[in-house]
């Protein structure tokens, strides 16, 4: 599993942003994938660099529909080998430990 | 208030890193601002950038005295001025809305 | 255009990162992107987010054949509709104006 | 010697950030650090956290004179104890070797 977090900056459309991070979070929705929505960025969990990345390029697209002309996106990839990892797993060590 | 994120990956030690997350965590509880543990990164809230940074030079210099040879800190600050924030606040506003 | 910059560290492997930098550029030149060195991340240029990702995921899975066991990924990314962009586009603006 | 990135995105202004960015250099240039530019971001060296983020500070109450609502900054720090960086080192290892 691959635990990432990102988040995607509109600019040019005012100051706030909160509608574009509820699109996101449809787009999030219906790919199905697990995301745990935070102050600064979306945390996500996905099977592979394809499904994460396809997600993202769609939170793109999809503010570029919405009218937003130019979008800062940035994602934070913890990709790791010897061991299983998930949202869940990365907070409950950190937290409870 | 600023509302930021941030985390700090020490190389040189090996693939886990939570005990000095949990160090981070000790010296956030200590200096008394709100943080939210995350899975990629903290959520933090201060009264000011010179609170914020203090807190993120501390993190840096406890993780030094624990015997890590390099540390790579990534933050991301939303400073607001039309508007008073806070990780509620943040959270609040998209996750309800 | 897409402009993007990213950072790969390796966690596990030693306080040095730079072999694993210069098998990153190494896929660079053979994917054909447009790409600049910095000191604290690559800058490429890409025509899709496609093309983009593809890049980065090859420089994960290199890094992992290396022997990395874990590794972060930050990559920042602006996305512009208005006006077409590339690095030196971006560089000559902010630089010279 | 510490050696950062980091970029400061104004929200609420229109898709271009160019005069912001001049404005920046001018502070980063008005501070005597060692910068260089870059397409996405602007590395940065400095003596010690303090003068880092100190320049950082000034660089958001530089936007918030001009008028700029919101802002969102990006950090990225390397902090090595196990021998001098700067980013002149940084750059000569990881192109020339």
């Amino acid at each position: 599993m691959i635990v990432a977090e990102f988040s995607a900056i509109p600019m040019g459309t005012g100051t706030s942003a909160s509608k574009y991070v509820l699109a996101i979070y449809e787009i999030l929705r219906e790919s199905g994938v697990t995301f745990v929505p935070g102050p600064m960025s979306t945390a996500i969990e996905t099977n592979s660099f394809e499904q994460l990345f396809n997600v993202i390029e769609k939170a793109n697209k999809k503010l570029a529909e919405m009218g937003v002309q130019r979008i800062i996106t940035t994602i934070h990839i913890d990709y790791r080998l010897d061991k299983d990892i998930s949202i869940e797993s990365k907070l409950h060590k950190s937290i409870e430990k």
